[in-house]
């Protein structure tokens, strides 16, 4: 095989979305994979993971990571395959997680410290795992949820967007710390999901009935960690229900990423006063020297049979555009993946 | 002189406001003050302080203080003097500190929970100074800052009603414990006092004047510590110029207390998550087991003369309802206290 024989098929960016991504945000680009030169390395990507925070990084304006530029190709996060190396770093035939973007390659020197290729074993887990549980949306759930939430035994814990991919994670973390565990879906399928299958107390169905009732049938003792991934409405109904020294983490806002209006900030925010309660933000990359324990802690619960991944995996490169779309209607059911190749 | 001979005038809430309190919200009640039953005092009111957290004690719903009974005197925090005594708690001409309410002279049991009596010492400090600098806005600011605010010196500090009772304390302790410290206030007079009389480094007038550009004109290396009085569009904007893991402090918001709308919540919010930042509210009874801790290190620095405390005194009982507006106009310059009697 040889390198220009291979080739890679991408979506760059093409414009600033307005509202939700549409066809036109995006520019189908195919080209062949170059020749590589010493230290670097081809990865054939096998998953990307789909996530809401790519949401935002196709905006313009300072955030915790710099926006995608017009033209690149989009930031994904993925699974892949070494296919030719030139590289000490990296074998043909070695499996690595880091930041593939969209494209059925990506190519470049081993080290590079924006891919920030690891080495991970499909031995430990299915690969697809590696871009859920033990990724960063596990790595997400289990430092956000231990640092900033500081759930405590006996206490309630409300997670929100519950059988995503964040949100599964949190609330099963919090089940194995012997917390009461109440999440909030859309849809009774994910309600039965994360009650049935991951053993959560409660779930309840945003879709389908009113939240604060819910909260008020199903946390009979308050709420004393939230872990919110959607902002909007559903933080502000919580904020109804905090108990004195909350703590709410702030993972994300997904019902507030693709407004054309002005984010709904929380309407109900004086709660924090009047409870001494706190409401803090997380990103899971200030936990990278920590993600080893991350993996460790919940790759040996999955090992025992008590901690469940799910994944939502979709097929085809060509449906990026529409696969991504899917979170923001609620449409997966577990981690969103994109299947680009065999494994 | 016995108690018959007294008279109490009395401030009842009449009714529950709806934004501004209206003169017809109050209830002027003349009553001879009763005799007292072994274990009471009676205490003649001198000064009562005037605060924004009234406006919500006034308000029907759960808060972290019931609120006030139709028909129940209002309540206010003041300095007095016992006039009668029947426990040896007090004796007649000591200066006492507590929940006095609106009202000329109170009269109970010297252990009282909710009046909550302590003895001041008018040598320490003059008795306004206790209800502000050695008071409860001095020690919410004290214990606010320090306890939620945690501020390390070199850091900047910003504080929202700068020239307000919790606001020059705040502003004052930053600049004790090396930080770089830039107020917000409405007002030139006001800007001018915090930064000419008590040292900030900086006031920014946000009466006349972009309190963003404000901001990044004097907050160079961007905000560390944010203590909040006031809510609304000045939260919002200084949410836009925080520092990573910067601590936002939630005191009040008095731009939203009058509101027949619903409350306008911080539509920044995400930038907790983009910057790691906390923001935690804070309610100063919490501290009370620390209050002669908070009280001794103010007085301290007021008698080496390196702390100021400014008080407002408007004169009269009758003045009440009046008085109180003057602090949602922005009208107070300094803690605002009620002078109800000669001391």
């Amino acid at each position: 095989m040889t390198a220009t024989t291979l080739q890679n098929d991408q979506f760059r960016l093409a414009a600033r979305p307005v509202g939700l991504p549409k066809p036109g945000d995006w520019n189908k680009v195919e080209e062949p994979v170059r020749a590589i030169a010493d230290g670097e390395i081809v990865v054939k990507t096998l998953y990307l993971s789909l996530d809401p925070a790519m949401r935002g990084w196709m905006n313009e304006g300072k955030s915790y990571i710099r926006p995608v530029a017009i033209g690149e190709v989009m930031r994904a996060g993925g699974v892949g395959v070494v296919v030719e190396s030139k590289s000490p770093k990296f074998a043909v035939g070695d499996h690595v997680s880091g930041g593939i973007g969209v494209q059925t390659y990506w190519v470049g020197a081993a080290d590079d410290k924006t891919a920030n290729f690891f080495k991970i074993d499909p031995r430990m887990a299915p690969l697809t795992t590696w871009l859920n549980t033990l990724g960063m949306p596990g790595m997400t759930a289990y430092f956000g949820l231990l640092d900033v939430g500081q759930p405590k035994a006996g206490e309630t814990v409300v997670v929100s967007g519950a059988a995503g991919a964040v949100g599964q994670t949190v609330g099963q973390v919090a089940k194995h710390l012997g917390c009461r565990v109440v999440g909030i879906a859309g849809g009774q399928d994910k309600c039965d999901y994360v009650v049935k299958e991951l053993g959560f107390d409660a779930c309840i169905d945003y879709k389908n009935g009113d939240v604060r009732e819910g909260l008020k049938q199903h946390c009979p003792n308050g709420v004393d960690v939230y872990f919110d991934n959607v902002g909007g409405e559903i933080l502000d109904t919580v904020l109804t229900r905090i108990n004195m020294k909350a703590r709410i983490v702030i993972c994300g806002a997904i019902s507030q990423y693709n407004n054309t209006t002005p984010v709904k900030g929380p309407a109900n925010y004086l709660s924090l006063l009047v409870n001494r309660a706190r409401m803090e933000g997380i990103v899971v990359f200030d936990y990278a020297p920590r993600y080893k324990e991350g993996v460790a802690a919940l790759a040996k619960w999955m090992q025992e049979g008590t901690f469940k991944s799910r994944e939502d995996v979709v097929e085809g490169i060509a449906n990026f555009p529409d696969a991504l779309l899917m979170l923001f209607e609620g449409k997966n059911f577990g981690k969103l993946v994109l299947k680009v190749a065999e494994a």
